[in-house]
């Protein structure tokens, strides 16, 4: 029985070993970068004999199942959707799983200091480790659809042609992911350079230090050529402002904020 | 001698099977899809006995050191810039170099169709495998610096306070990988559906179909606390009102091409 812990154990696996005032073990932290990046980086090795491991983009989600939250496992799984090859689904059915590594990247800005060793991004990271199988019940299938779905413009699965089919049921892999080991990191704040530079005046005179902040942003949306659904649904314009908007505070926000380093530590070790 | 081809050979490892169309083997876009993404995930198998891959998020650059062409080297490497643990640096110093999977990928719209499963991204992603060594020499190690620094903001290198000492140039490490298979996949242009869903009358008419385009944004840069210079310097002002305005019209323009499928089809298998 999976319990599902506020924080992630640190194991040697995850333990972030550089700048470990960045890092975080919050599960609920992680759980967000994964499920706000539209694109996972899902790494696997296809052939064991082999020691080059591949990467393949997929939409990722976290979530508890019902039916798995039913038997007391009260921990979220990472569940996948993308082109699952004949290969990699080969793989996904031994009885341990395929072992997967699941990375989530958003870059929040820029960091522009006075040398180019002391440049930076602001981001915010995850990586999963853990076992994938392939999701075989129809019912825990639909509610994967439904999850992975929303998690692209919420709502919008209810307003599309729903249920799929038997014919959709049966092209549409999804991976389930059980997490074994997981970690965070996230920088933000203004630039920090070296006390030996910011004693030398002419540097300081000329090199120019700031945050680029950088966001994704959603443009306005373009209606497709069979489109007969007058002007912009609710669910799809009130997502594009809402997400803008706070996409556009977080990384202004972040590039406005004290230094990683010259802030009051916290649960540092 | 490593030759620079202009597509790169099609083989079992990047050979793209779902939406073929969809693939690219040229050599010029795969290295422009990296170059453009502001975060690589590079993934590696940290212990050959256990078969669980990791990802790291680095920042790289294709790119064609003059020490090497001037041996008659004309193949583009990648080079990462990141954290490089000991344990990463000792994986990379055996003679082979270090088995390496990239990963770059750039959502340019959510493409909202009538199905669940009719749904997409458009998307540029690219895929490479190699080995990797730490580059030794200071002079490429120079070299690549800069050439990563002024990947971030074009010029910056020379507007910063350079050349690194040798405490910097000492903590500093670059990564250099040999690209032996290589793979990038496009999706551009508006919803695609299936023929059965396109005949039904009552779902055309309460289904919105369409393209949110989706683009990485450059806010307005924010000077830091030591800052003393006044303004924004062209080189970072120039970058973001020119990014700005480029990757917003590549998103807009790719939300309204004809879908992939009912385009003409050029070099297919």
């Amino acid at each position: 029985m999976a319990e599902q812990t506020t924080t992630y154990p640190k194991t040697p696996a995850n333990t972030v070993n550089r700048y470990k005032h960045q890092a975080t073990y919050d599960a609920e932290r992680i759980h967000t970068i994964i499920n706000t990046t539209p694109v996972l980086h899902v790494s696997f090795i296809p052939d064991p004999s082999d020691p080059m491991p591949t990467i393949l983009p997929m939409i990722g989600q976290m979530g508890l199942y019902p039916g798995d939250s039913s038997t007391g496992d009260s921990a979220q799984k990472c569940y996948l959707h993308g082109y699952v090859s004949s290969r990699l689904m080969n793989l996904a059915y031994t009885p341990t799983g395929l072992a997967l590594c699941i990375a989530a990247t958003k870059v929040d800005g820029f960091v522009l200091s006075l040398t180019p060793n002391t440049h930076n991004y602001n981001y915010r990271s995850a990586v999963l480790q853990g076992h994938a199988s392939i999701v075989d019940d129809d019912a825990e299938k639909l509610w994967a659809m439904e999850l992975i779905t929303n998690a692209v413009v919420p709502g919008r699965y209810a307003h599309t042609r729903v249920p799929p089919d038997g014919a959709e049921m049966q092209s549409t892999r999804i991976l389930k992911m059980r997490i074994s080991s997981a970690s965070g990191k996230v920088r933000e704040g203004c630039p920090e350079d070296e006390r030996k530079d910011l004693k030398r005046e002419n540097v300081l005179d000329s090199v120019w230090t700031g945050v680029v902040p950088v966001y994704e942003r959603l443009g306005e949306p373009v209606a497709g050529p069979y489109n007969r659904v007058p002007g912009v649904p609710a669910h799809v314009s009130e997502f594009v402002s809402g997400e803008n908007e706070k996409r556009e505070r977080y990384a202004s926000d972040a590039a406005r904020k004290a230094a990683p380093l010259k802030r009051p530590k916290k649960n540092e070790d």
